[in-house]
């Protein structure tokens, strides 16, 4: 195995890149030219010097090491509502709409349907204990589960629920999920029976 | 041509149906047995004879000429509510999630979004006729408009608050739209403004 | 069930077509005027009145009874050579082209790779029995197997030559398949081997 | 723009790769273990110190600098036949099905169908007089063209025979191109007539 393969196998476990893409890179690398190919280099090898976690909410963010992101450093931000969301790029479209005023919290990914030992990649301990101070402490009231609803995220929020109930029996706390309705695109002839429920329910 | 192409020229009006499928049809149809093709032949032909459209809210159905559908005839209906929806498909869909009680209204089409001559398949003209009948003679409240969040569904949402509002001003008929949220298979990540707005709005 | 539901069972069965789209069919036929539904139905009706099976190849086609269709009935046919086909369409597509000069048989479908009953709806038969025939009587020389190169398509030509080969043990017709090579759109890169392999002999 | 933007904005030139899944390359790299990235980087940057780009068939691989690659270095390699083709891609391909035993070409690229200026990123002039360095000092009896068989590798086809053709009037080297016929998957319904007409050809 030469250096060619061995990169391409390092990029082959980039996310929804199979082995034939990851060699084209590999390919475009050699084509590209030398300036390219080290700035790139260089900001791999940086990216986590400037890029911080948020020790709130899990998002990545450029920032001072031990800060807090902008939505939770924010002084304004409604400490009453704490909205779950799966992933970094959930985080994103969420502020982009500036239609939310609570912190949110990076849950780290979906709980999968069949497997065993779910606890792998998932913040659900330090989101229990988080509810539980900032109920205490903050004035939290609300958590609303913000997943996909695709089966894996119903089967999240299923499994947040279940969890948050077992950990503090009679929370204070309400927990909430997203609304459901029509979302662009949906076609009445060919939505489910909850989606339209929801639907002439949430009219107005 | 021969009376095979010709029958597939039939077949290519169907909706969704190109040439090639068409061809196929006939070919299907060859290689039928005679009592099928004759059981299709006579069921055509005899269509109309058993199937009428309810007077009330356009939707086909068996039953005698000038009957009503069993939804509009039910005596327990809601008489305050009118659901606008598309097509035959979407009344069932509706019926078929038992969810609405009121009665409802099959617009007939969508109105294009370049077209001028937008009144051709539609009925704008019949749907402000019984809305004004019936707000007066059969307590009719409320319109809720049930068009596909597509471009053109939204469109048609647009154009029928227009013509509504020109032809009863002061219209004490309140007008609302099927509400928007997640809806089956909707990931957060890809979700636009508008629907992770009412997601929030509508969370529960 | 109502008559509606009736016909959309019937068009359920056109090859194609779920239970949604004949449900479509049937919206369809209810709109349309009644003329189009009659000449649809009378057509149906009198389908095979006009079109026939021709004797030698089994292409539907429209003329007399037990007449041949007007490749096998051209005396310039080429009796050297037979093409064994799928299919009507496949007919079409090669007569079309007028590229090939002999005649042509179709075999009336695939052989599934698992199923075990095959004889069902094919013309083994059929072939084997106008092989011999053909071989004696008109000088038949070659027979081109020409099925599409799908795995079906590649197991119905495997199973055809090992029947012909039980069948008829020396025979001297010989039988060939179609040339593979690089079919319009095919890219290199994701190509394989067999098909390199003959693009490269096939070269001109 | 902070360095999570920069770094995704690298991400979205390599072929193929948009703004949202860069964005996911560059989440994914956060993630990873520090002794990943750290690897990734390194190797992007000694990528060039490894590998090589052949001089006579300009495909890159692992080697000496000026050396020649394995199939143009093979003293058994038939130096009759030049097989010319696109890229690194499709060299692999070729070299995998171990079919063809002379040397290979890669273009650099397809002619686009509209573009003026064509000469930018292919290699006419090195193909050029490589053909006439070899033909007269090596034997090179044929150069085979090698191009998908998609509209830009029809036109890039005909434009090397034209750019031959212009250069070397009355050139005793045979060009020839991939032969057409059946490829995995091509059905016999939806086939063109080039294709039929050599699967017919070509027959076997």
């Amino acid at each position: 195995m030469d250096s060619l393969d061995n990169l391409a196998k390092l990029f082959a476990r980039f996310p929804g890149i199979g082995e034939r893409q990851s060699r084209r890179f590999v390919y475009f690398l050699l084509a590209a030219d030398e300036q390219y190919r080290s700035s790139l280099a260089k900001q791999i090898t940086s990216l986590r010097a400037h890029i911080v976690q948020c020790p709130s909410c899990y998002v990545y963010f450029e920032g001072a090491p031990k800060s807090m992101c902008s939505v939770c450093a924010n002084p304004k931000v409604n400490l009453k509502s704490l909205l779950v969301i799966e992933k970094d790029a959930d985080y994103l479209s969420v502020k982009k709409t500036k239609l939310f005023d609570g912190r949110m919290f990076l849950f780290g990914g979906l709980v999968p349907i069949v497997e065993k030992d779910t606890r792998n990649n998932i913040r659900i301990d330090e989101l229990i204990s988080i509810i539980k101070n900032r109920a205490t402490s903050e004035g939290l009231e609300e958590v609303v589960l913000g997943f996909s609803l695709t089966p894996q995220g119903a089967h999240t929020d299923q499994y947040v629920r279940e969890q948050l109930a077992k950990a503090w029996a009679d929370s204070p706390v309400r927990i909430s999920s997203l609304g459901r309705g029509l979302s662009t695109g949906t076609e009445i002839e060919y939505s489910d029976s909850e989606t339209l429920k929801s639907a002439l329910q949430n009219r107005k």
